[in-house]
């Protein structure tokens, strides 16, 4: 775009923002500074208490270190899309790096291809796809996961699909776990905007392919053809006869981060996925191993480095899904434990909180806000002594949305212009 | 509008209101009534410790009558414009009127003509000008504040600059402060969408006015003209051999609170600026002196006068800005002192708040809630037994928007009828 059109745009986004998403009033006060943020997100980190009157994994959790930390912090509760709704992980961090999740979404495939750490370009198109058994007389779905067969087994089968030729196109398959994988198209004139095969029923056969808008014909077809070849090649294999797509998609193409907020930001995270989404946001990743205490020596490396940090925690997360009381506890005090040597380098704003929550009894995401702890040198601290749940909803931001976070993160940093005169 | 029309109007609201502003909700259902509210507005109120244990400056103020006022009101905080954004005073008051501030902004320009008194008609076009320091070699900008010529200089080129004639319009050149003025231009065909000149940048040339729309094509021919005038008149002058134009803006033609709310409001404030923001809201300016005590004055003069009283008390956001803690508490102190007066007058609901936050550490404006309370015979009074932001985070009123405060003051006031049957 040159000068004359990006005041022409700015020009209209004075009158038109209304319409627009708040990214553009970010875009417009943003402003650069030496200040750091950083976000350190506890996956799942949301909890319940085992009974009516007993305690959160993160209220039961001995920490010292995020109690003093709440103790001069403002706290609060936080919803991540919308009340009752429970995120997936890509809205949820979509909505902590200041997305609106309901207008910004990433594909399955696309997710699915991040989770795996697949090299994925913006021009590719990304499925999900599951191994499903077919009937074999009348061709209906008989099972749509494949009895869910070994992930060696799912492996085997994705390196006889890589036989598949498109005219033009590249076809990656790559295997997921058990009956999942990857299917993802390479080329020219490839466009999203396409439906699933999977009829989500048993007793009915797998659907073709058909485009939601006329230039994702060729694409389609392309998927077609690719299935038809899939069913031949698979049609001796029992009971992993057949095949489905789901999520077929692109790289959503989100403004980034670094752009809108003026910010260098650095990603750590332990799994593929959560680095994908930091990707797609425009944030740079920083190498790292397996462990919480490798992830603050890779922020200690590259602490001069980056504006804005993302620090993952994952396992809090796991515990809760696997309904692992005690682990998932475990898991925040181990964080705990740590956090005096991520406070040492002395960010100037500091957010903790979850993506959402995954209370160890529900063993599986759920809608509930999710704590939040907000500390600068600019705030005015609550009542708030101890970081959980209860304390929390007593908590000086109140009740506030996951989209909340970065601009309050850029205020307290002075990374925000005046909003008018 | 006949009344088929009226219908017509009203259907169509019903199902784009959520396309339209919440104005039109207000207009559709305010009914007219003898109550009184009155909007105690201390500008820049909110504030922060200036150590993590201590008191804000309204917490460490002694406000016997404020802390009373609160016990018997629902208390709250309130963002002036969005969470992290730092309210100018333009948008600030617009919230607290009742207007989005991110639908309704007001032009640098206007403000400062509104903030010098300057009797600004709704056809002007208006523009900060900034004197600054050309090298008198290859034109660049070499100061962009012309070394801050004193006020008296500034006032002697804005005389020298109304020389400068122009066809068919007219051009008012009035001194602010030191390298600041306003330029007005008045006539027929002038229109507003334009670039500034200022590069804001040193070593390079200040810019052309540019249209950003057809229609303004002419006031950019008219606004380049009048700047090729005023270099040649000030080549001789050193060090403010140049000039630049900012904000280049109109009256925003705001729909009127009389309007939309039929109140009859009156606005009392001090300084000019606020006086020129209440009048484009549609209130009338009730002349006043200098001080709290002549506002005061002034309010019971015209109490049986209006519906709505504005009352704008400016010193707390000048302490402010000058980071005096101790001066901001003086004047906080000093306006509890007026409140029994005031309240003597028994309005039917009073709202008393800030336009955005200036905290005396942060020696600006800043994004900070603010603090925010409500008194009439029909609240329930929460638990906040004293008037500052700690205590008011923990409010009935929980966390709001200034754009909510006028439709509450409406409802308590009994002025909006039953929306739907």
């Amino acid at each position: 775009m040159n000068a004359e059109n990006a005041d022409f745009v700015n020009f209209q986004g004075r009158f038109q923002r209304s319409k627009m998403t708040d990214l553009n009033l970010m875009r417009e006060l943003a402003i650069e500074g030496q200040t750091k943020i950083l976000l350190l997100v506890l996956d799942g980190l949301g909890g319940l208490p085992q009974t009516p009157a007993g305690l959160t994994e993160l209220e039961a959790a001995r920490t010292p270190n995020l109690d003093a930390l709440a103790a001069r912090s403002i706290c609060g509760m936080s919803t991540a899309v919308a009340p009752g709704v429970t995120p997936g992980s890509g809205p949820g961090h979509l909505a902590l790096f200041g997305y609106d999740p309901l207008r910004h979404e990433i594909g399955r495939g696309v997710l699915e291809a991040l989770g795996i750490g697949f090299d994925l370009q913006p021009s590719d198109v990304a499925a999900r796809g599951n191994f499903c058994t077919l009937d074999p007389q009348t061709g209906l779905i008989a099972d749509r996961r494949a009895n869910r067969i070994p992930t060696e087994v799912g492996a085997r089968l994705c390196a006889k699909l890589r036989q598949i030729r498109l005219s033009g196109v590249e076809a990656f398959v790559e295997p997921v776990k058990e009956y999942r994988f990857v299917l993802v198209l390479r080329g020219e004139y490839l466009y999203d905007g396409l439906t699933e095969t999977d009829p989500q029923q048993v007793g009915k056969p797998p659907l073709p392919v058909k485009p939601l808008r006329p230039e994702a014909t060729h694409t389609a077809a392309l998927l077609n053809q690719w299935l038809a070849d899939a069913r031949r090649l698979l049609a001796d294999e029992y009971p992993a006869n057949g095949c489905n797509l789901r999520g077929i998609d692109k790289d959503p193409g989100l403004p980034k981060l670094s752009e809108i907020y003026k910010l260098r930001c650095g990603a750590i995270a332990t799994y593929p996925m959560y680095r994908g989404v930091a990707q797609l946001a425009g944030m740079e990743i920083l190498p790292t191993g397996e462990t919480i205490e490798d992830e603050v020596e890779t922020l200690k490396q590259h602490w001069a480095d980056y504006d804005f940090f993302f620090f993952h925690v994952k396992k809090t997360d796991s515990r809760g899904e696997d309904g692992d009381f005690e682990g998932k506890v475990a898991v925040i005090e181990h964080l705990d434990a740590v956090l005096p040597d991520i406070l040492a380098l002395e960010p100037d704003v500091v957010i903790i909180t979850g993506d959402h929550s995954t209370p160890a009894v529900w063993s599986a995401h759920s809608w509930h806000e999710l704590p939040v702890l907000l500390a600068s040198s600019y705030v005015r601290p609550d009542s708030v002594m101890q970081f959980g749940e209860r304390p929390c909803m007593a908590g000086g931001l109140g009740h506030i949305y996951h989209t909340d976070l970065l601009p309050l993160a850029m205020g307290y940093a002075g990374r925000l212009a005046k909003f008018g005169a």
